[in-house]
């Protein structure tokens, strides 16, 4: 066996677990009894821990160096075995005893901050939130000296490979810019807009339900490799070959669970899409959070929120339901689709306001890593930044510095992908309607056929092939810039709004 | 660490192992979409591959020598330390190249078999089962020399610890002896009942669901550690601390799919109830297959094919579909509960034809397992003794000597158990309600409480605390006879018929 074909099956099995974990994590989140918690988080711990072996078995590092040394791979591997010196470097970068700190440490710490959440007392969260930020810093300067980069940029990398803040900087700063005074603009323009009927409920959750996997269906979901389930915080997750989503059913309201479904249907779209020859190698696995995020977002923001989408699937909602009169209409569904609101809370945000949430949580984990801004004034930070940024002064910290997981639960680095993610869906959304024009068009006859080939050929189909710039310079023309962005959001909620 | 303490650890990582194989299983037969099928495969063997890993390390065979020698354990940690001899022998008694062809062989077969089956083709089976028999035959000599066993009783150890096939030749010889008659006597009582009319349906899913949901929580199942699910094979499965069960509904007849789930609800009060300070340890464990089996069977046919629980259970059944009319009355339901008939397939028998089905299947393997019996003459001999035992003659080999897995899968040693299992029943219910005379007018008032503390004290509780023998001993008074058994027939279907 080659040196490559060796690491290859290390790999594979590594995989074998991974999916393994995965099928684990969906059925944690959408059908275990409560009763089982302690038994699973031992099984799922026991095997990252088996996984981990595997991947940083240290002949691995051997194997590496002796396939990097020899001839004859093709771009697939070459890119392979790029890829899989990135894993080990990354895998082997911390000392056991770090890890285990780490994992010791978020794990109390998320405990912690559920409580403190609902108490919205954020001094009850500052003693283990410092010890986790502590341990995050020694873990991206452990990964920040193998990968000769800042201690930030070590971290972000492990869910943007290639990410750099300070490409990152000059994105947020054009976007943020920008948001203050289009937010301004935008709601001007939806307070000329006419007052829609409310859509009138119950939309019972088997309706729900079936309305979901009717559209999933339309948008080429392969439901021979996955599932539509139910879970508190809906997901995308399972196992190649086996992709599953959930969504969170409200009765009185399925605009929302509706569109979460298709949101988790555009990353469903690029996983069962990777390309199956490498289906369980690093190729083969997705580029990295901010694409995977694109792929979200040009699925339920730029396709499915679209005037075009809703021409396709109003009258199939109203039938669904038997709802009948002008709220059922594609305009007034369309306007629905495209509210915005100045709110305190990151995940209810629309498009045009969430940027701000994100560039707010990405300049203030910097500064906290750097040292530079003390864990005590985070609360002071958080509700000036939202001020400057949105325009909103959050009344406690619950629905402030306290609302989300991240930071609790070991996740610095991870923030800035949710923007870049949808800065890169509208970039790959244009060069798709222009490489062919006909795609739009085909999205209101229900036909996602187009734009679907598109993103197999432009982004699923090729994995980890390319670096993150290269995958968007060849798919677009060009790096990530936020004019794409920019046009998408002046063309929806000004020009056409 | 003492050697004790570190084998218990091993033995809890190989349990956090087993806990996420069961959940895979029940994913893959409850939940998992078919796409996945060969990457579940690979996931399962995996883990499978480094559980067996686990437990053969020689390091076992060294703390198992060091524990023994060592002074001052408990009852139970001595009864684990046994248990863990017993499965280190086991596990350590195949080398590595027959396990691998054994699993080769039956996934073959298994294959196989599914088109043989549905053609009726047996002799498109014969060379594949040849050599799942033969592998069988080598295995059984391989446990057989370290056990010191006979081949066919080193198989059944496997699945029944301590059993001996001498012993179960005298109970079913008696049982042979009595059934055939028997079964003439119980039809001629049959014919004398009354015509009940027809249970009018449809009965819908849900309700049926909803309906098995209240009972299951009248009988004591913790769903707080468990759920009920749908797939093609009922069973009980999971893990500790998560012990699911599945069933099967049709629309036409919700009858049999509820008893199917009071039966799993009989394996899942054992799992459940199991002794929760050695959850994970060999002493945790079920006692073997014909307990486990007598725990369904006691649920199903000793309590809830009994008058008292339809007394309690008719009208609830009634209610829950808006039924009414005779045919929903405690004596009509309890009729169809217990309608005897002579059939070729072992799965839809009543408890009084069933053993025949058992003793042929026994009867067999041992002659096969032995050499007696060439494969190829299998189909002769299959239906010869359905004549013999059950006055039978299968039409063809689909509902003949094919139409179970077990050999095909390599489960040689598994079928006496489902009879032994039906013996055990019988004479732990009868020293229940001795133990207890309220017990059976509890359950005519929807009390399972005096049941299952009984359960729990005597057999649940105990886990593998001692030996079957023992077990039953201790909580009936004797080891197993079959008298129990026909008694209950007897009382049951002439008696009370």
């Amino acid at each position: 066996m080659s040196a490559y074909s060796d690491l290859a099956a290390r790999f594979s099995r590594a995989a074998a677990i991974s999916n393994a974990i995965g099928i684990l994590h969906w059925d944690h989140a959408a059908m275990m009894p409560k009763g089982a918690a302690a038994s699973r988080s031992e099984s799922v711990a026991l095997l990252a821990v088996l996984r981990h072996e595997m991947v940083t078995d240290p002949e691995i590092g051997d194997l590496i160096g002796e396939a990097e040394a020899a001839d004859g791979l093709g771009e697939w591997e070459r890119a392979n075995l790029r890829e899989i010196r990135r894993a080990y470097t990354i895998d082997t970068a911390l000392p056991a005893d770090l890890v285990a700190a780490s994992s010791k440490a978020t794990s109390v710490c998320e405990m912690t901050w559920r409580q403190a959440r609902a108490d919205s007392d954020f001094a009850a969260l500052l003693p283990s939130l410092s010890e986790v930020l502590s341990l995050q810093r020694q873990a991206g300067e452990a990964k920040a000296e193998k990968l000769g980069l800042s201690v930030y940029d070590a971290l972000l990398n492990d869910y943007e490979p290639g990410g750099r803040s300070a490409k990152i900087d000059a994105l947020f700063d054009d976007l943020a810019d920008f948001l203050p005074g289009f937010t301004e603009e935008a709601l001007a323009v939806q307070a000329r807009r006419p007052q829609d009927p409310p859509l009138e409920g119950p939309f019972p959750v088997e309706t729900q339900r079936a309305l979901g996997v009717r559209l999933m269906a339309a948008l080429g979901y392969d439901f021979e490799r996955g599932r539509l389930d139910v879970s508190t915080h809906p997901f995308c997750g399972g196992a190649d070959n086996d992709v599953r989503i959930t969504t969170r059913y409200d009765e009185a309201d399925f605009t929302s669970a509706l569109m979460g479904v298709l949101h988790e249907t555009g990353h469903a779209l690029y996983e069962q899409g990777r390309p199956a020859g490498f289906m369980g190698q690093p190729v083969g696995s997705a580029r990295g959070m901010s694409v995977h995020e694109s792929q979200s977002l040009l699925i339920e923001m730029q396709a499915c929120r679209s005037r075009e989408f809703l021409d396709f699937a109003a009258p199939i909602m109203r039938d669904a339901f038997g709802g009948s009169g002008p709220a059922w209409e594609t305009e007034a569904l369309w306007r629905r689709y495209t509210r915005v609101s100045r709110g305190f809370i990151r995940v209810d945000a629309d498009e045009v306001t969430y940027p701000a949430h994100v560039i707010l949580r990405y300049r203030l984990e910097r500064a906290m890593i750097a040292g530079d801004l003390p864990l005590a004034e985070l609360p002071t930070a958080w509700n000036e930044g939202m001020r400057e940024l949105l325009g909103v002064m959050p009344p406690n910290d619950r629905v402030g510095c306290l609302q989300d997981i991240h930071w609790p639960s070991g996740g610095w680095g991870y923030f800035p992908t949710y923007t870049l993610g949808a800065m890169t869906a509208a970039q790959l959304f244009a060069a798709a309607k222009s490489a062919n024009p006909d795609m739009l068009p085909a999205i209101a006859r229900g036909d996602f056929g187009p734009l679907v080939a598109w993103l197999r050929a432009n982004v699923h189909g090729l994995g980890s092939l390319y670096e993150t710039d290269e995958l968007l310079t060849r798919a677009t023309g060009s790096p990530l810039d936020a004019s794409h962005f920019k046009a998408h959001l002046k063309r929806r909620y000004v020009d056409e709004g």
